[in-house]
């Protein structure tokens, strides 16, 4: 995948064990306005102190990137090796040194292995010609199993641009952002604001809609980098060009939130939870947000069990109102539940086998309202107990 | 166990299967005062609609008990199934309907087997004279390994008085009363209102502070009852008595639910997370859940995985005010964390050593505060999975 004056690469640099890309950087030709969402958690690794910090000032060149070590609960001397990655590559690549956006993943609590970072550098610079956008998302993954990646197109004012982008996952994933990287990138020309609240939004309508096992990580990050390559006039809000642009960012982040999820470590099942008739939108989030969030109804999936009672005694405690004697719910389009009740008949082996599928969607009628929400899921296995049991092994 | 003024009896229905004790029943020789705590889920069983009103009046003669079927979610005809035991059962024993409390556990959404428990019922009379606690106690099991049960003893005015009592638990535990039943009796004479203060007083500082898997259930109840048998003066709050009471009941139900995190679905350990030194009393709560709740930590404890970084992340987004360069942690009394960052030197070795006990404390000084909480919880294993993809099957 190439997008316009940007340039990719991703190099070895054995930041846990050899073998793997794990260093990884991409490099715009011209600074590229920036829009970036971090982790909400309290705790912050050093690399997303350093580029929350630069990534407000509007303006970057790069990012670069590492697996293996989330460079979190080191102290300053976290914040050291992160500021000396960015100066070295800085210096090799002949750039300014806060111009470049740092991130990081994997485990927490352990100094980065700078010499190992820096003998990589040059390899990393190197490579920039030839590399492409597929190379940085191998780089950052960690248990994922695939590497993801999507694109879009569009145009302005008769010039075509790109939106392309990476996102690494696995566990941890839920909303406001878990162990989750994405970087995108394109080479349209737009209005810095609204490129910011854009991209807020569109994470917003994404990864903030996925659950894997309810842990949000201390790395997270998303940047979405715009060069204006492409040569179309500043593409600006509330026009046709605006929307389409947005459309463009949000198709990439969902299918990249939607490969995230399917790849949940140890995940089986693909599940869509949409909640509708919620008293609130704030309500029909927090009911599917429980029901994707709760152990018992993910090992159900897991189980292929038609388990609705597990999912409604979800949206009872989920904090929404509830009505349980209004409450409907089904496994695809089979109804299981009428007015609180299960339906009866063929309903428990017809939803069996809807539970048997790889994907499928719950829909929670709440009856109450007008507010719905989707959110996207998947089970917990007992693969995923083996990969959180044994990660730092 | 025996308590002067009670009686009870545990009888095989075959709810579910048959094979094993899963009706029971709990009389008091005179009117009860009872406290009663109750699920805050808003899909309440339709035995919890029925006990809550009923235990709002202040006085009941018994309490009837099944397991195999939660009575969840089977709207009109479940308020009817669960009415219609109370009154077979207050016919059979000659007592008034309305003074009847009625509980169930099991599969949520399934009808009460009506006909065989109405079968049930003399049997269940006829046992009275002969049962003890410990029947209750192991017809309330659903996938407990061990039945709990737990006594204290006390002296009013010269005259001795027991306060015993029983508990199922397993999964779905977590603060708040998931699948939880606890019944606990009691022959002194206590002040009503304090008798119900110091009960919802007691439920908060030992079942409101376990958490097994996060998820809260539709027919979470705890009782206690009074009957003034002992013939001690009443206990009135404020007193040396009332004090002694009240720790009385807190032992039974802080043992109770140490006994349920032990039996938790699938657990292999019993971990004490305390939260010291936080802003304040909510956060070290806040910060403490969180950390027992995590997926993350609890399979890094299954794994014997010394893993402070996952731990300090949840704390991270508990939402508990964290200066992440102030936080200390350590596993029992080895320190892994100091200012936020590794300890160093053997620290992870001997962090492991900790890990492979049976039980053990993990203790986090936010330095932030006067704030302190204690959570109780469990690992998450293989077990937990298999046991909850097949509950119903």
């Amino acid at each position: 995948m190439k997008v316009k004056g940007f340039r990719f690469s991703a190099v070895e640099a054995a930041v846990k064990k050899p073998g793997r890309l794990d260093f990884a950087m991409i490099l715009s030709d011209v600074p590229a306005d920036v829009a970036a969402v971090f982790t909400t958690n309290r705790v912050k690794a050093a690399p997303v102190l350093l580029s929350m910090e630069r990534a407000s000032r509007g303006k970057v060149r790069a990012v670069v990137v590492n697996s293996g070590n989330a460079n979190a609960c080191t102290g300053e001397r976290g914040m050291s090796d992160a500021g000396e990655t960015a100066r070295l590559v800085a210096e090799a690549a002949g750039i300014q040194e806060d111009s470049i956006l740092v991130a990081s993943t994997g485990v927490i609590g352990k100094p980065l292995p700078m010499d190992r970072i820096r003998g990589a550098i040059s390899a990393l610079i190197i490579g920039l010609p030839a590399g492409n956008l597929g190379d940085v998302a191998r780089a950052i993954m960690t248990t994922d199993t695939f590497a993801k990646s999507e694109s879009a197109y569009g145009e302005a004012g008769g010039a075509g641009y790109t939106v392309a982008g990476t996102a690494k996952g696995a566990g941890m994933i839920m909303p406001n952002m878990a162990t989750l990287l994405s970087f995108l990138v394109t080479d349209a020309a737009v209005e810095p604001v609204f490129l910011r609240q854009l991209f807020r939004r569109a994470v917003d309508s994404s990864f903030n809609i996925i659950s894997i096992d309810g842990d949000t990580s201390t790395n997270d990050t998303a940047v979405l980098l715009a060069n204006g390559v492409a040569g179309n006039p500043v593409i600006m809000p509330g026009t046709p060009e605006g929307e389409q642009f947005e459309s463009c960012v949000r198709s990439v982040l969902l299918s990249l939130a939607r490969q995230i999820v399917k790849d949940g470590e140890g995940a089986t099942k693909f599940v869509e939870i949409r909640v509708v008739g919620a008293f609130s939108t704030a309500d029909a989030k927090k009911a599917a947000m429980a029901v994707a969030n709760s152990m018992l109804v993910k090992t159900a999936f897991f189980g292929q069990d038609a388990n609705w009672g597990r999912i409604l005694a979800a949206v009872g405690y989920s904090g929404a109102e509830v009505d349980q004697n209004r409450v409907a719910l089904s496994f695809d389009d089979v109804p299981m539940v009428r007015d609180g009740v299960f339906v009866g008949g063929d309903a428990e082996e017809r939803g069996t086998e809807v539970l048997r599928k790889k994907e499928f969607s719950v829909t929670i009628d709440l009856r109450l309202g007008d507010g719905d929400a989707v959110v996207y899921t998947s089970d917990i296995s007992h693969e995923y107990v083996s990969i959180n049991a044994d990660y730092r092994t």
